[in-house]
């Protein structure tokens, strides 16, 4: 008799957490998914810890109704500022990005100091400090609250307009050199970077060409799949079946479906078919 | 005997309808304010029609029940959306910022052709092309929804690294460009540039140095605090008596009260002292 594939859930206020699901996709090609963006109330990021534990919890209390086995938090501002919460109002195990971009980074960092890249609200929980702290770590958060939206925009792509390319290039850039500056007078000297934000994998070429030589950047969404894998004891992928999404997942969204299924495509690398619509009440 | 001050509900989802309170304050010194900013569920410029009518009733109505005689909606994304569904929601009368704009347009344009920027969510509702085209002129609607994030993080005021500001000033140039792109194409000549959103007066320093000479900027803070005072029939203010804020109005909010303290401020050109945090339970 064959086992039922496990079910995974995975929340996130919007569209990043698709950068999660995508590479969980591709190292569980057993596993089924629902996702859940709660796109009606997004940002997350400028919100406060009240607000944001208290949306996170009714969304993954829907993700453990619809028969999740596990969730995961796939976002930086809701695993920053209200991971107990979930944890507390729900049966199921819950991970959150945050450690284990914490452990990712423990397992290669030298220096020990860690940059960190996120929203203002992730930054101001300084949940990422106090998570490298524990493993022993140095982390210098960095808030870059303008690279959302211009993410979301598309000030991205390849296919856009490079002139508007070269904003995002320029905020980046004006965030990195703030973070230098910042980590010299603090007599740091960070050789690990983490993208504490799940919107940030998008701006992965930008980044290996704007960060110092001598830093490694760590991809959350690679690092959040693989630790989801081995705490299920699943089988790694030889190949990725990310063409099966449409029969593997279930797509939520509390906004409209048209804007997840254009702009979230962007963030799963490949279109999204069928989006249901759902009121959370807010 | 002494009229009591007439009470007047404004209504924001967040932080931009201060700019049009500030105004009106300054239009009408003998009235008493209340403003609702509802600060946990922003922005409403990329949300659907569905989720921004709901938001905006539930606080239209809450401005009622404390008393509110008129009400103003000083969010360009609810005027857009919602202005049908929260008249039909509340017993007194409610003013828009698109009709008031619009009919300032019409005011002053000669060549009939009017440039409007604006959230995407304004744009795509063509609530500013609706407007236009009943007083007789064409609207080129442009969207720019990168300046909203640039404006709340203050890359615009005169205190900024420059080099900030200077991102700023490039993607208002090239949202302005793609708008003269387009009227060309069009064959339009706009002779007049509405701002419409009510965070964009904030630009105005940096749209006077960027728009075209021949292009008249109207703010809708302006022309909608002077239509309000004209329906009211209160008497022009000769002075400003914003010095007693704090006793004119009560400030709500259904996010942190902290940031709408500090962000809040800056739109309202002076210090907010006191802010309820009320919960609309979103």
């Amino acid at each position: 008799m064959t086992q039922p594939p496990v079910r995974i859930g995975v929340f996130d206020s919007g569209f990043g957490g698709l950068t999660v699901l995508r590479a969980l996709l591709e190292q569980l090609p057993a596993a089924e998914f629902c996702y859940l963006g709660d796109s009606a109330r997004l940002p997350y990021g400028s919100k406060s810890r009240e607000t944001v534990a208290r949306y996170a919890v009714e969304s993954a209390r829907l993700l453990e109704n619809d028969g999740s086995q596990y969730l995961v938090i796939a976002c930086n501002t809701a695993s920053a500022l209200a991971l107990d919460a979930i944890r507390e109002s729900v049966q199921v195990p819950v991970l959150g990005v945050i450690e284990t971009g914490a452990d990712s980074a423990a397992a290669v960092s030298v220096s020990r100091d860690v940059l960190v890249l996120a929203t203002d609200a992730t930054v101001q929980s300084h949940a990422y400090g106090a998570a490298c702290a524990e493993r022993g770590m140095r982390a210098l958060e960095q808030a870059c609250p303008l690279l959302v939206p211009l993410i979301e925009e598309g000030w991205t792509s390849a296919n856009q307009d490079p002139e508007r390319v070269a904003v995002t290039r320029r905020v980046l850039q004006l965030y990195l050199e703030e973070a230098a500056g910042r980590a010299a007078d603090a007599g740091m000297t960070p050789d690990t970077l983490l993208l504490g934000c799940t919107h940030y994998p998008l701006l992965r070429d930008m980044l290996d060409l704007l960060a110092p030589a001598n830093i490694r950047i760590l991809d959350s969404a690679q690092t959040t799949a693989r630790r989801v894998q081995r705490e299920l004891g699943a089988p790694a992928a030889a190949t990725s079946s990310a063409s099966a999404t449409s029969r593997r997942c279930r797509f939520l969204a509390t906004d409209s479906v048209e804007k997840f299924q254009s702009l979230g495509s962007r963030f799963l690398g490949q279109p999204i078919r069928e989006v249901e619509h759902i009121d959370l009440g807010g």
